[in-house]
């Protein structure tokens, strides 16, 4: 009747036969990577007022104590605590990006994963293993709908979020084939997320819908609840209704040989990606020349033309703004000599100094250069200027964090949202997670007080 | 910047200003006939296999007895009592349609209300505003973005219902028009459900979550979650995001004056629509004629080409599949005089008499015929013939339920599926609700001890 391919159900048996010895070292490590900045992010976004409001809304209809909130007090049940885990992996903008899709990975697949983990013993290879999985699969469910799926607004992260907490959960619970594909029918049919919520608390939402709604839909297929088979292919299935140039070989070639996560990378500053290479400039030249704020006449940014379509505001009001903002992330950039968390606070917006210098900030276009690269111009008042060009800006595919900045990045946001975790011990465990009997002691070690 | 009309502000201030003074009677009538055939819906749906399998699967997760689950003994939070509530009332095909959007209009927006109604003191009255408030958010929304919305994929009832319960719950919590905005915005973000569900147990997960994330949509609303404030008609709002063919007047002109609820329509016969006056006539044929199935030779069915396109199945192996089945229909009808629950269970769909006489059914297409008119002809071995011609499908606009005939299909459907509970007395306590001062009372009518 129909000749869709059977995209479903080859992912289903993709995910069901992968075995844990066939995942290469460089895609384990790349899932260690992956699960670090998950949880520095959460660690980071723990008391942001968007995941404190939520914990208030949903307390009253907490489950009794089966999950931890990464940096939190509270222990609600499985599904309530992969909601705002992913909440706050995800609050401060400051996690993981897989940059062919803007999917960001980690935030909707790792919280089912640890709240699985703290009501049935896993071990560290175990929950890597699904990860791995979870990543692949939303990424790659993603590839085939994008680019029309972002671009009629659905917010990526957590539309295809979804299917990544499934498979990823549906792996730990050990479900067959056809379990597999109902799970990823769940999720095709609970799939949500616009991408007119962003900027709003709303988006949040979204995000945490795709972790626990996700791992419902794993523990709904394995009760034996059915789905669609062709869920994602069938002529009304969330392929062809949510995207107007589906591509499904994306989803189903080279399964098992090429690994989306080994694309996946780590945001060095909490706001948006086309800003990386200019904010290494701006700090380059501080490092270099110390130039006297009051000094500077200009500060001309040359970049491709997304930096200025995405990230051209010179008048912000709030921290959230200035994620997005250039003129914002050179002026801090260059007066503080950082651009992390503190600097895309309201206080720094509002800093007279900060306000003054964004107002000198040009931005010129320049289709030669990369998306990934950047030239900043200084002309000082005495005539002379410096330059600095930025090929290839930290966190980008050419130039990757390093294993130092990833675990510094960490260390900031863990002091940022959760000062009583043990940041070092918990980074440590996490390293060595592959070796972990039991990662329910892992999760543990998220925990605060507060 | 934009300029689209604000579609969102404008109904979120409707719904805000709206009192229950001004709510004509005949709309408060129907709202009466809504809550009752809903609840009856539930009391038949609630021991379906998917409602059960749902409780199994999400009760480790419960949080503490808040809500009532309609026609059985558990006693979860209000989101999972409002998920499962809905669930039970969609799940036999045999709740309300409002025939314009083809959205089931109570079971997204009546179990919120319910769940609340047992965590404060809400009267009959407030309920029952409450009700018609968001079966009026819903229908408008789902007119605003059809038909392109539901042919592009889109299950209605679960993407349009959630809108109708956050804004049912939002009246209820007595939210302010910006935090009704924000609910709405709420809801639109986690508008979900494929039609390719349908006919797989996944269905259920779209409408229960409709019920379910819609009251979530108003709880974080009302504590200050912020959201779009034009998520429905913003660029990257809801409607043009799902819709092909916007018609943004649908949702706002004539607010207050026209009542969608008073073309909500209720099932006499738990299958499709298209199958009524088909229904209709063949219980005519058999009180008129009583014929001897041995003698039928041949059974002619004449009507509109949707008759046709939705429901021509000669071929059906289960209950599910016989409700979108004309010729089961037909021969069910003839054979056991009756068209309700147990003529649509795999029982009679098997039984060897009504598989005969299947096969000597034949579809007419008839372009002149009404959707809801048939004509039934009887072919006899003796060449005679008995022709019936039904103008009205009971249960259609031009025949409504009457007020007898919709207390004994709620009668019908507790008996099917939670025989403990004292029928009369419910149908009673829920017709005089308007003078109700605590519905919790009227809710707990509704449990039952298994």
């Amino acid at each position: 009747m129909r000749d869709e391919p059977r995209v479903t159900e080859a992912l289903a048996g993709f995910l069901v036969a992968s075995r844990w010895e066939d995942i290469p070292a460089a895609v384990r490590h790349e899932g260690v990577r992956s699960l670090l900045n998950f949880v520095g992010g959460a660690l980071g976004g723990s008391h942001d007022e968007a995941v404190s409001l939520a914990v208030r809304v949903l307390m009253p209809y907490f489950g009794g104590g089966q999950a931890s909130v990464i940096g939190r007090s509270e222990r609600p049940d499985a599904l309530n605590a992969a909601f705002l885990n992913a909440v706050s992996a995800n609050v401060l903008e400051y996690d993981d990006t897989h940059l062919a899709t803007v999917i960001h990975p980690a935030a909707p697949v790792a919280p089912g994963l640890l709240a699985l983990a703290e009501r049935r013993p896993v071990s560290g290879a175990q929950l890597l293993h699904a990860l791995i999985l979870g990543v692949e699969a939303e990424c790659r469910i993603g590839l085939g709908v994008m680019p029309t799926h972002y671009r009629r607004g659905w917010h990526i992260t957590a539309t295809c979020g979804i299917f990544g907490a499934a498979a990823a959960a549906g792996k730990l619970l050990g479900l067959d084939k056809k379990r597999m594909a109902w799970a990823l029918g769940h999720a095709a049919t609970q799939s949500s997320g616009l991408v007119e919520s962003l900027g709003s608390m709303s988006k949040s939402i979204g995000v945490g819908n795709a972790a626990k709604n996700g791992l419902a839909a794993a523990l709904f297929a394995e009760a034996g609840f059915t789905a669609a088979e062709q869920a994602i292919e069938g002529r009304y299935g969330f392929a062809p209704v949510t995207s107007d140039s589906v591509k499904f070989g994306a989803i189903t070639e080279r399964l098992g040989e090429s690994w989306e996560i080994l694309a996946n990378a780590y945001k060095p500053y909490p706001c948006g990606v086309v800003l990386f290479p200019v904010i290494d400039a701006c700090l380059e030249l501080r490092a270099r020349h110390a130039p006297m704020p009051q000094r500077i006449q200009e500060i001309v940014v040359r970049g491709h033309p997304l930096l200025r379509e995405r990230a051209d505001r010179p008048l912000v009001e709030t921290g959230r703004e200035a994620k997005v903002s250039l003129q914002h992330s050179v002026a801090a950039a260059l007066l503080e000599g950082a651009a992390g968390l503190e600097q895309f606070e309201d206080r720094c917006v509002a800093d007279p100094a900060v306000r003054a210098l964004r107002a000198k900030v040009r931005v010129e276009e320049d289709e030669s250069v990369p998306v990934e690269a950047a030239l900043v111009t200084l002309r000082l008042d005495d005539g002379g200027s410096f330059t600095e060009h930025v090929r290839h800006g930290r966190g980008t595919p050419g130039r990757p964090m390093s294993e130092e900045e990833l675990d510094a990045k960490v260390a900031e946001l863990a002091a940022f949202g959760a000062p009583e975790v043990d940041a070092p011990g918990l980074i440590g465990a996490i390293r060595a997670i592959e070796g972990e009997a039991d990662v329910a002691r892992i999760v543990r070690l998220t925990v605060s007080a507060r």
